[in-house]
């Protein structure tokens, strides 16, 4: 399996990805789920779950648009605006899974990919989108603040607590690696490293980029902690009138 | 959907189970997914999700087989331990699901219901069960002392970093509860009320029998008090570099 996690508060927007990738119970290895460009008056960031050689064969062609020396339809740099930009991808992946689809024998094989596509073009607004297997996609709303794709449920419920608009970019930063890290306790087919991305509003160059491994000092110090608060604070509930 | 989670530890069994059914997204109803028998020497204590036509044949056939005037082959009585009680059980479901899945003409229905089964007979120890639609079962494992069915992932997290076998009876029941709270809040098709139950070891007779509202005081308590000191701890977490 895989997650992936964008969060969009009002400072600016997070992104993270774990990088565990399985084709079957026994086989599984590591692929970074992140693409990422930051050039001129742009910066697009793609998170990616599902059939890994659509998202690939999406990420290949958004690179290829771009090198084109042949003036393409569409390129990262051309999109107008985000919404373009997110129909682009959208369109791709419908193309990608409907080709491989097409080429198989093996009509049992599911080979959609969601998208998590979240961005800023200069003097535009930041945006982040979640784009479904057929192309078509939804806009992050100010009631939900954040799309999960993959294994989405061990994850969630801190977010449900923790996320809004209003909390600081530090905030939402961290409640993503609690997310990131109390799915991969509880779940084997996700796992390290997180590719992790901070994104202030209106800086049109990328922050914080990073690779987070389990034995990264800040990650480990945070999880650490984390779970012995959770134990701390369990022991100071309310006691049964039967104990 | 559905949420039930049977825990056993040194000191006993918790049982919990939502109570909200759906038949498609825009009909829910509310139904107890909780059987219990106590009586004489023993103690029997069933969870069910899936299929609820299936499940609630299985509940009938217990009770008629316990009714019946002419002498069954097996009922809740008659059976020796608790392997056989979950034998039993597994052979009903398997049964009335291969009826109505024979009788149906949609053969895209999952007639199929799971089962946690948990108890004890006199003399013998405490035991809990996992029956799968096909009828077969596992025990619970010190290593894995509890068994979740239904909507599992949500309420996962709590249960691995809190539950093993040294646990209180109370701190067992606190995480079961912290368990379905996180659940109903994430997830709209798990709901009230909570069917609850704690059964101390070696004791024949149910201790604590309860169902549980949003608006029960001890829970509404737990719940406010653990959202609370998540955000608090949350708060105290280490701050990255870059804020």
């Amino acid at each position: 399996m895989t997650y992936c996690l964008g969060i969009k508060v009002n400072e600016g927007m997070i992104f993270a990805s774990d990088s565990r990738t399985n084709a079957g119970l026994d086989d599984f290895s590591v692929h970074s789920k992140m693409f990422n460009y930051s050039v001129g008056d742009r910066c697009v960031v793609i998170l990616t779950s599902g059939n890994l050689s659509t998202s690939q064969a999406v990420f290949h062609s958004i690179e290829s648009d771009l090198e084109s020396a042949v003036i393409t339809d569409r390129n990262l740099n051309i999109c107008k605006d985000l919404e373009e930009v997110a129909d682009y991808v959208g369109s791709l992946s419908a193309k990608h899974s409907k080709i491989k689809y097409e080429v198989s024998e093996h009509g049992d094989i599911d080979f959609g990919s969601y998208f998590i596509v979240g961005g800023q073009i200069q003097d535009q607004s930041q945006k982040m989108f979640l784009i479904y297997p057929q192309g078509n996609f939804i806009e992050c709303s100010e009631n939900n603040p954040f799309f999960q794709i993959g294994e989405t449920k061990y994850g969630k419920p801190i977010l449900d607590r923790i996320i809004n608009l209003d909390i600081s970019l530090g905030d939402a930063a961290r409640a993503a690696l609690v997310s990131l890290d109390s799915t991969m306790r509880s779940d084997l087919s996700v796992g390290p490293p997180i590719d992790f991305l901070v994104y202030k509003k209106d800086k049109i160059n990328l922050d914080i980029r990073d690779k987070i491994r389990l034995d990264s000092p800040y990650f480990k110090d945070l999880s650490d902690m984390w779970h012995d608060k959770l134990q701390s604070s369990f022991q100071e509930l309310p006691k049964f009138d039967w104990e």
